[in-house]
C-alpha cells in the first residue's frame, strides 16, 4: 500500500487548505470539509486499530520542525508507549552497492510469509545532501513497497545526526503501537549512524560482499565489531566459490574477536538477496539470536540500557547545543582553536577559558 | 634512576616542612633550610634544562587536586609548550598476562640503545581499586627502572577516566619539555582508557598471545580495529609455532578491516619480551610508520585533531559534570530512570523535563 501523505508533510495538518474553493454555506459541510487536525487521543486510537494513514500523520509530526507539531507528537508518543515494545528491532547496514534495498525486499517478503507486519524505517542523517541514497527508491524495494502489511518510511531528511536518530527511535514506537511486529532500520554504513541504529535495535545484520578489499572501503572500522550476524550477498552463479571464501575469512576474523555481551556468537551466512537463495538460513539465524537473549535475560536488558542511554544522550545532545549556540561562543571558540593549534595554550585552559565566559554569560541573563 | 619524590606529592610543596627541628637565628640559613615552592618560571627552566626533580615536582602538581596546585601546574604547563611536540608517542596496550612490563623493559632498552630519552606513563583510571595492576610495580621493568634516561610514572590514581587521561596528557607536555623524546602510554586494554590513549598517541600497539581465544576474554571489543600494530608475545621455545599461527590468523582478520586513515597497513609481528627475540623487528615496523605519516602528512594532522579533541572533551566534560552534579538533579534522574523503564514516559521527554528545571535552576542562583 503506498502512502501518499508519507511525502507530504502537511496534508491533514493545515487548518484551511480549501481557500480556492468556492464559499460553502452549509456549516456542517464546511466543518466536514476542512481537515481538522486530529486531536491526539483521537490519533493514538488509530494508531493503534492500526489505521496506516493515522500512522503516517504521526510520523509526519514526529518529523515535523514545527513546535505545535512537536507538543503534539510527544503527546502521541507518551500514549502509544505502553502498547510499545512488542516488535523485533532488526538494524541493517551495508555499504553502497551491497544490495541493501533488494535483500531487505526479499528479507522483508519472507517475515510477512510468517504473518503479522513489517516496518522499513532509515537512518542517514546525510540525505539531505545525497538526495535518494537510501530508501529514496522505494521502487527498488518492488514486493515490499506494494505489500499490505509494509510500512516504509524514508529516513528523517532534516537535522543532525542526534535529531534524525531521535525522529526513528520514536517512529519505532508509533509502529510498535501500530502493530508492526517487525522493524527494520536501514543506514549506508559509511557514517556514525550506525552507534545510533545499534542503540535501538536488538539486533544488528550486516551485509558484505565477497571481494578483495575494494568492496570494504566504505564501511567505517568497529562496525564489524557490533555485528551480530555477517551476510555476504550476491551467493550466486560464478560468484558462489569467492563468497565462500569471503565466509571462511569472516569467520575466523570473528573467531579473533572477543565475546559479545550478549553471550551469542555472531555467525557468517551468504545468500542471494537478487535469487533469494539461502534467505530462509539468514532468518533461522535471527530467530536463534533472538531465542538466545531472551532466554539469557540480555534481550531486556539491553532495552532497558538502551533506554538510558536515549535519555542521557537527549540530555547531552541539550547542553552541548546550548553550549555552541551561544552567539559569544562560537567566535571565541574561533579564536581558542586557532591559540591551541599553534601551542600557545593548552587544549585544557583553553575550554576553561570559555566555559568561564559561558557560565557568566547565563548567569548575566 | 630512582625518584623518590615520585611517590610523594607534597615533597617540595610544603613551606614549612621543619615544624619539629630546633629553632634557628640565622636567617640565612633559615631561609636555605626551607623548602621553598619555585616559581612557575624557575621550575620550567629545571624541566628545559632536563632536571629530572623538577620534573617530577611539575607531574605532582599536574596530578594534585589542590586548586592552587592547579594554577601553579597550567601556567608551568603553558610555558612548556612551545619546547613539546618533538617525541613519539606510543601508546601500548594488551591485557594482564600478556607481558606488558616485560615488553616494555625490552623496547624501552631497545629504544634507548639508540639514544634519546623514554618516558613512560600509563591511565588506568581504576588503578585506585586495583592496586598495583599497572606500572604499580616498578621492579617488573628491572633496567629501564633503574636506567638514568628512563623517567617512569605510574598512573595519576585519583578521579574519572577524563580526569585522569587529562592529566596524562599534561605530563607528556611536560616530559616533551624536558627532552624525552620517545614517550610511552601504557593502558590494561579492558576498559575504556584505549580511546582515550588513542586521542593522545601517534602509535598504537597492541599485544597479544597465542591461544586458543581464551586469551582475548579481558580485550574489549573495537580495539583490535584502533590497533596499527600486533605483536604476538612469548613467541620463544615451544610456543613459535602457535604464535606464528595466531600471526596469520590475525594477518588475515586484519585484511578484512576497511582502511586506517592513516593510510598505513596494520602489521602483525610476533616476538618475545622475556628472551628478547623479535624486538628490532618490531620497532623497524615502528620506524616504518612514522615515516610514513610524516611523509603524507598524517602526523601532522593527527597531532592537531587530537588537540582540538581535547579542547572539546574538556568543554562537554565541564558541561556535563555541572549539570549531574546539580543537588536538584540527582534525585529527579533517578525518578526520571524509573518511569522510562516501566514505559510511562519517553526518554526523550524525560530528559527535556529534566532539562527545563536544570536551567531554572541556574538562572535562579
Amino acid at each position: 500500500m503506498e502512502h501518499p501523505e508519507n511525502d507530504d508533510k502537511y496534508i491533514g495538518l493545515t487548518v484551511n487548505s480549501g481557500v480556492t474553493q468556492p464559499p460553502v454555506v452549509n456549516p456542517y459541510l464546511k466543518r466536514h470539509r476542512k481537515k481538522r487536525i486530529p486531536t491526539a487521543s483521537e490519533m493514538v486510537e488509530g494508531i493503534i486499530k492500526g489505521d496506516v494513514t493515522m500512522l503516517s500523520r504521526g510520523v509526519t509530526l514526529v518529523e515535523s520542525l514545527n513546535h505545535d507539531h512537536q507538543i503534539l507528537a510527544q503527546e502521541i508518543i507518551e500514549k502509544c508507549l505502553p502498547y510499545s515494545g512488542n516488535s523485533r528491532r532488526i538494524g541493517i547496514t551495508g555499504v553502497p552497492g551491497a544490495g541493501k534495498s533488494t535483500s531487505i525486499d526479499a528479507f522483508g517478503l519472507h517475515v510477512l510469509k510468517q504473518g503479522g507486519k513489517l516496518a522499513v524505517l532509515a537512518i542517514d542523517p546525510s540525505s539531505e545532501r545525497t538526495k535518494g541514497s537510501i530508501l529514496g527508491d522505494k521502487t527498488r524495494m518492488e514486493r515490499l513497497s506494494v505489500h499490505p502489511s509494509a510500512f516504509i518510511r524514508p529516513s528523517p531528511s532534516a537535522g543532525s545526526l542526534g535529531g534524525v536518530a531521535r525522529k526513528t527511535r520514536e517512529t519505532i514506537v508509533l509502529c510498535e503501537a501500530a502493530g508492526y511486529d517487525n522493524i527494520f532500520v536501514e543506514t549506508v554504513g559509511v557514517g556514525q549512524s550506525e552507534t545510533a541504529v545499534h542503540s535501538m535495535v536488538d539486533f544488528f545484520l550486516l551485509i558484505q560482499l565477497a571481494g578483495t578489499g575494494d568492496e570494504l572501503q566504505g564501511i567505517k572500522r568497529g562496525i564489524m565489531e557490533m555485528a551480530d550476524g555477517i551476510v555476504i550477498n550476491k551467493a550466486d552463479g560464478d560468484n558462489i566459490d569467492r563468497a565462500r571464501l569471503a565466509q571462511a575469512q569472516f569467520r575466523s576474523a570473528l573467531h579473533l574477536f572477543p565475546p559479545t555481551q550478549s553471550g551469542w556468537k555472531p555467525e557468517v551466512l551468504t545468500y542471494s538477496g537478487y535469487y533469494e537463495l539461502g534467505i530462509d538460513e539468514v532468518w533461522k539465524m535471527i530467530d536463534r539470536y533472538f531465542e538466545h537473549v531472551k532466554s539469557n535475560g540480555f534481550f531486556d536488558r539491553q532495552r532497558s540500557e538502551q533506554a538510558m542511554y536515549w535519555m542521557y544522550e537527549t540530555i547531552d545532545d541539550r547542553l552541548k547545543s546550548d553550549f555552541y549556540r551561544n552567539p559569544e561562543i562560537a567566535e571565541l571558540l574561533t579564536q581558542k582553536e586557532a591559540r591551541v593549534l599553534s601551542n600557545r595554550q593548552s587544549s585544557f585552559t583553553a575550554a576553561r577559558d570559555v566555559l568561564d565566559i559561558y557560565f557568566n554569560s547565563i548567569l548575566k541573563k
